[in-house]
């Protein structure tokens, strides 16, 4: 499998992903209110819209430099990447979704600010596997010795383990869960991972 | 042609269909009863989402192993790929319908899930044409002596009659219809087309 | 400018364009008869959906096929091609435009067929000035003498003038102007353009 | 960070942009009045759509020509596009809004100008960022001068400022600051950008 066409369509899904975002600002027009009013009660939709696409940004970001480190993509990791892909595709719908819900407030934000964190722990676990199975095929760029394999796999579990304590918290406190999916966004914008190709902090 | 620009045209076009999936999953909002109740009621949409996105990936992969076994492309060839991509971009539609029409039984359910099949139908003799025309016109990598060739169209055959039952049995089960559907998809999961670069078994 | 980036741009979004055609298709939904007579109610959809389907296909064929033959691109052929592309972007609109007003017959179908005409009319034209602006400009591969040059206006300009003569009949007869338009499309399925890599039938 | 991956995601995502603009030109259907009607009445939305498809081609051109001028991104420069594709991302948004409320007036026209000034401010300042950080990293294919970066900043700063008076016009006649807006696109077409390989007027 050629790893350039691989990445061109992920980042054709991720793009089309990505501006699909845009389509829950709309506003509903003469007769619900003035302008203004309707877009300052559209502030959850706004929020949701930068917090969602600096999310799929840095997915985007991570999934090529994972790739630069992958030398070789055999039939496993192309479904995995589907897999993957199709996380990050569910983002705008439950980018809208808590974006509606979340002012309602009670058992309703609960379950959106839930939704979303699946969908990241899912988009999170999906690029373990894909880590995971380039290591144990022998396809990544610079084969890793079995402590540096376990220090990459404790740096992406954070991210599993810090998106399901979110799916937890956001059955008591939405807007405290999507504080976390964001903080988690914000660390992995200043972590590198494997194969971005600039010296790594811990080597 | 260059083979090049047909790849990536049509990586964006499948691209922009398998995001469009998750247009389909959206809840209704508030005033639609709980979120959790529209969430369950929604399961034939996650249901369909993840088999029609799973389905699309095949057909992305299977697509390139297709075209990586093609050295020369010529003006048939452009316009089957083109019928290929129509059907391809009908499948969020017969996706939609599908899981709007299963729970509702009866003729609709059948008529829904018979569409589903027509389009897979469709998909499928698209890419049998586009390996027989460049197979006549010599325009094969690798050109195939007769037993080969004739392999080959077996195995594409045997996606053709599948969606060909499939349509038949969606006309006295849909849900039934649908698992064929599913199955299909899962062989050519597991299934190498000719040309993907690695050892066939039958070889 | 880098050629590569133009045609990158173009396929994208000929890809998107191509794509949400397929958003007209939609049924919709119980309680609004049943779903055959529903999909039978929506002929003029799925007509539509091909014809444009495989008019958009045919203009990226086209697209490429004269950008082969370009060696330059300045910044005037940088803008004729975003007016093209406005052009093209505009055909999904206007084949939904048309699918629904055919069948109401009167005014509003001559209506509908005309903008089609428009909107096809205004694509030959950026195809026209590309290229000219090209000859002009001395930035062809093949640098065409004055009688060659001639020769692939005249061609050009017959899709110019088919469609002027389509926009003038759907003031009378829409339907009429739809098969003209679809012709128009056939014609330059099997007519090829400059640069397409293959001798010329005038050679 | 490779700079053709970087374009091609740009690429993508100002491709599904540009094309969900048309997406606004969509008439009521029957029993709206006659489509001629329809037609006339949405002359905003026509409007709308030839200017911020020209405003998206126009940031296109500019986006290639800056980053042709760039050697190497960094994750600076990578979240900084991540920034400025947010605000392109915002456009069709933006411009249904105005075509929605321009003729309204009142204050709805003037929000919906100002929302539609905001959005190019924060895209022109994206530019701008782009260029200094990669300026001040030494990331540019041919470093400048402090003189000529200068320069380079003093143009980029006229749309910054232009954009601004765009947004306080806003608040007075909404009309006349679109066509401000308008104006500063026209500007940038003919403008060259460093590093679009042509001999500067400057020089």
């Amino acid at each position: 499998m050629d790893l350039h066409r691989l990445e061109a369509f992920s980042d054709g899904v991720l793009a089309v992903a990505i501006t699909l975002l845009a389509l829950d600002l709309a506003v509903s027009g003469p007769g619900h209110g003035t302008l203004l009013s309707q877009l300052e009660g559209r502030w959850p939709q706004f929020a949701a819209y930068i917090v969602s696409f600096v999310t799929i940004g840095v997915i985007w970001v991570n999934h090529h430099a994972l790739f630069r480190a992958i030398a070789r993509v055999g039939r496993p990791v192309l479904f995995l990447n589907l897999l993957l892909l199709m996380s990050v595709v569910a983002i705008p719908f439950a980018t809208s979704t808590v974006a509606t819900y979340l002012r309602a407030g009670g058992t309703d934000s609960h379950v959106a600010a839930a939704l979303y964190g699946v969908v990241m722990e899912c988009m999170s676990i999906g690029f373990v596997a894909i880590f995971l199975a380039s290591h144990r095929a022998g396809h990544l760029v610079v084969p890793l010795g079995r402590e540096d394999a376990r220090r990459a796999v404790v740096r992406f579990g954070l991210g599993i383990g810090a998106y399901a304590v979110a799916i937890a918290v956001a059955l008591v406190n939405a807007p405290a869960a999507l504080v976390l999916n964001g903080l988690v966004a914000l660390y992995y914008v200043s972590r590198r991972t494997p194969g971005d190709g600039e010296p790594s902090p811990e080597a």
